[in-house]
């Protein structure tokens, strides 16, 4: 219901790219605040693990709700990734890719200065160390809650991004598609970030890891790359076996 | 289905305000009431992080389940704010906010007197120590968990209230929303809290901050104005923004 | 879909009591099986509040399955208080709440005595422990999680127990009702739960009460008596509420 | 709608079988992973309990988004116990049942490898710690969190997966069934590990006990006999008893 009324009233492409924009802020303003403002405020034994809960259901969620506000606009990417993957599916043409991309990048820098903005009246010294604390920024090695390594984040990454974009393209499936979609995928995106924040704090989205970086300091912009490629890849390959596994005959 | 079927028999104006009554003592009953007994409670180390998950989960959930309960009669506010951003879209007239306003702040009230009637079956001092911690209260300053202070309270009402309502517009738009409606406006709510409830105990809701200020003294009483004020100027310019946005033109 | 497919064909006497008996149990085994087996085993600091948490989605989540399996069978109560406040509100017949009921309490003490088998072949005193600890009933003052005595008890049952017919009323009306009813349902149970386990650990059905007080020694078998009342004086006043309030003309 | 769309275009049996090796690799690097990855991370007070109720939110949520991604494609039974069960109630031929746990043992033993892979890069001796604690395999005596022994964990197998499987086919009844059965499905394996992760790290499925045996070394291996054996049984004995009670008769 939700994602085939797009076809309805087209939405502008000027709605479109609001609409992703609006998205990629709640994501990275909710899951990434909640990470800030939890974990800066709760130091007592056993708070840690809470946290990780309540950061893992923070980013589902606001996928979520944004999948069910802005996908009958803009189909509910919010995510280089996810666009990519959907164009490497045939979902979407690639021309489109680019100003998504943008928005969604602008979108989640947007947030996460924001949440600077907060931090800036919180308590003394609460910016300055979640800064040097990286900012809630993707990272390996020192940077890895757990201390897992590069590869770990690589394959990792590869893998989980991949069954996201499974997950995406299976629930908005023109065909086998089901408007309990943004529920599957934002608890998706929960799922993962239960995985993989011990890992190297869930990426699986590049802009949310450009949004977190640049404010992060000098270790995590230089291990961005990472961020940037391989949920891309992991995207793209998932795109890909999507459409030579499950929609190699022509549908109707 | 539910949203539209109050098209089918109009309920009439006591039922509506019965409905935001109800939905208003739900939220306020079930979020704050989680907050009060379970903090008060557990004290144990570990404990506080865990409470705020269930607060967050609290108020959220209370909103999901009325809506869906009382939505098909009233429309599911139970909310100054968003019965205002509702009006500044157009999607209600603005003659319709004063007593919609009315009822949610009374059935709020009600849901925070009985929660004293309660504690004055608590252990010994329940009821005066959860007065004198200001009885979940919103606040800056020393009000707040995480020592945040006013500006920071001000910035984030607003940007939460905001994307609070457009996902409130976007999930219940005449042609592009969702029967869906009620877990995306719920969960909106449990990521608001998950987010903020560090900061300013998290408001975006005038009724709710009436609800505990009046139990809470004297400093909650004398924050009260910016729980009033900013959740309805963050509603108010996103239900204009949506309107400009995403309903510029006539849509049939 | 599910809750009016009723009609279509219509289940037999006994299949309409088996779902009820199999869906108490689920209620019971699931819920209190969880706070049994859960908080015999953590006993580290923090580990109260995140099992509470734990216990409230238990009870949530096994009415929501039992409501999406069952209630197209039997409407989905596995609770004499919603049994009598259906019947208070003129949706079921009187005549059908008395078999209801049985199946009910019949399963949910198989449940509790399913739990008590699995018990035997815990750890060394495991069973004893749980059963000196009241395995799980509902009680007040020395029986209360958080030291409430016996009018909060009273009252915290008569108002959670009414708002969750009013939400079961709401959600399974004929005409305004949704798909969506099982999620409200269950959801309900788990708010309801985050409120009240700490102030009496949560009744709302006296199947329940009864499941647990059988296995918990003197002390809460003396007390049960408040959780047959209360439940079902809350739940039958919100039936007579709901209809007086939403129902009053006739709908067609 | 998801589930009857199989109808309109067959999926290959290609399709089917890796659409349930998708899904059950999904749910043994979800579950699993979570509890590998958040268990050696979090060691401070308070942090087992909130990591048992992430356990169980990541097999719940895996299993529900595997559902609507693949249900469409083939069923969503991703674990022998279902398939089997499906067949003894008469849903599917006895005959597929056979690839389809190939499929199921395949996705979930390269998901349990896929895991090591990740742990190689861990910190050191990451991974030889997290296999010598069992790899987060099923277990009773010394391998049960709560110290419950064989009998406890045969008894709570058998209740729980025939529960599994009368959701499971309540759900997806062919009239009575409901879109709502991937959350059904998913939450009930949430509630199931809420109730049985301190008994016996929680089964149900051979497919996910098989994938953490083998690189939980001998003990685990010895004892994998019992979570092959018992959910098959009480998925077989549901199987049998929803036909018997509930679809005695022909439906139309």
């Amino acid at each position: 219901m939700s994602v085939s009324s797009t076809a309805a009233a087209v939405p502008s492409l000027g709605a479109k790219l609001a609409a992703e924009g609006f998205g990629t802020f709640l994501l990275v303003f909710g899951g990434v605040g909640t990470a800030l403002f939890a974990s800066k405020h709760f130091t007592d034994p056993g708070a840690n693990s809470a946290v990780y809960v309540a950061i893992a259901l923070a980013f589902g969620l606001a996928l979520l709700v944004a999948f069910y506000a802005f996908a009958p606009l803009s189909g509910g990417h919010f995510n280089p990734a996810v666009t990519l993957g959907a164009a490497a599916s045939g979902r979407i043409p690639w021309r489109d890719a680019a100003p998504y991309i943008v928005s969604q990048v602008v979108g989640g820098v947007i947030a996460s200065t924001a949440l600077n903005l907060i931090g800036m009246f919180g308590p003394d010294a609460w910016l300055t160390t979640a800064q040097d604390a990286g900012f809630a920024s993707n990272g390996w090695g020192p940077l890895s809650p757990g201390g897992f390594g590069m590869l770990a984040a690589i394959i990792i990454e590869v893998i989980l991004t991949g069954f996201f974009l499974l997950v995406f393209l299976g629930v908005t499936h023109p065909e086998r598609g089901t408007p309990f979609a943004g529920i599957a995928i934002g608890l998706t995106l929960t799922l993962i970030h239960l995985v993989s924040l011990p890992v190297d704090f869930s990426s699986v989205n590049p802009a949310r890891s450009i949004a977190t970086a640049i404010y992060g300091g000098v270790e995590p912009l230089s291990q961005l790359w990472v961020f940037l490629v391989f949920p891309v890849v992991g995207a793209m390959l998932a795109g890909f076996a999507y459409k030579a596994l499950f929609d190699s005959k022509p549908i109707d």
